[in-house]
């Protein structure tokens, strides 16, 4: 017994050495610089091994991603604790500590978008729950704006907040059609998503003064 | 001289078919699958005689961007005139068309944006005019909202919502997080537009009602 739980230890010691060594890998050279070849000579073992260690490269990959994802998440908690927890202005400083998150972990973030899983294969459930997880930042401010709206509802919508910014962020950073420096895209992305929010609110405050007939301050 | 612009007229008929072959084969297999060897067998040319109708493949994928552009850019004026030129509907119309577009034509559309040009060469001034030409669609609507601002603010804004609506579009087509279905992505479009164009028309209002201490309907 003691024995298995050794080798199952040093194993556990390898697995930790490995994602760590492919996690700098795709760091300095991208998601496609990843070479397991290299992975197994940087930690020390047969090019097979690895194999002992992780599924496949997808699963080394998903691993990869939801070290990245951790970080995110603890790059959005500190994000929401610095300032007031008035929710368009959580919003806003959540979107814009997403943008600086991807700038300081370009080629990890990429990563997380570019991967494909080999055909046929499906995102495990325990990958897709660790995405999922993270937009929990998005909800609790947008359950404090609209507090009767369905969670399916605010799911849709917590969705295409992400998308908008996520999209501002991948062509700001890309520097795909203008070229615009980090600042004024920070400052952009905190405009646009007060704007998108402010609009809502806007939106369902019309949508019930036309429907009840009277005016109301509180959204929902 | 006759045969000189005979000779002219043969070239340019080449380069069309050259160019034809090389979209059908990228909407067919993407980027990735663009084989010059192939597009050389199918329009019966010798592999070398490419280089004789475009500089190189970037050139050759520029071209072919250009004409996906173009394509867009008809598909865009479509919508303009399908409805109310009602600046916050029209916004919203083409973000929808730009959607719709981008579904019908996801693979070319794509290489819009997946395409690098060689290392240390820089996209073509011809090229870059092209991509900018169809922020006009944008620039009109916003243009008759905000009517005082600059034209390099009003470049920023048209950017920053092309980008927010890019996002929604590459995320929502590429089903990565949740599967969208694309009517609801398309209704999901037209909302977040709408809220951000109102958003931000509500936010110059408060600015210039706090900064004059009057309260102003009109915008700007």
């Amino acid at each position: 017994m003691i024995d298995v739980s050794k080798a199952m230890e040093r194993r556990e010691k390898q697995r930790e050495e490995l994602l760590q060594a492919a996690e700098t890998m795709i760091a300095a050279k991208g998601l496609a610089g990843l070479k397991t070849r290299e992975l197994a000579q940087r930690i020390g073992v047969a090019n097979g091994a690895v194999y002992n260690l992780v599924e496949d490269v997808d699963d080394l990959v998903l691993r990869v991603g939801s070290r990245t994802l951790a970080r995110l998440d603890a790059a959005l908690i500190a994000a929401e604790a610095e300032g007031p927890a008035e929710p368009v202005e959580m919003l806003s400083r959540i979107a814009v500590a997403y943008c600086d998150f991807a700038a300081e972990n370009t080629q990890l973030w990429r990563a997380l978008f570019e991967h494909r899983m080999q055909v046929g294969r499906d995102v495990p459930e325990w990958s897709v729950a660790k995405q999922m997880e993270l937009f929990q930042h998005i909800h609790g401010p947008l359950v404090a704006l609209f507090p009767k709206r369905s969670p399916v509802e605010l799911g849709v919508l917590a969705r295409s907040l992400f998308s908008a910014v996520h999209g501002m962020v991948v062509l700001g950073l890309e520097q795909k059609l203008v070229a615009v420096p980090l600042d004024v895209l920070r400052r952009e992305i905190a405009l646009i998503v007060r704007a998108m929010v402010n609009g809502i609110v806007l939106e369902a405050k019309q949508a019930r003064t036309c429907g009840g007939g009277q005016t109301h301050i509180q959204v929902d």
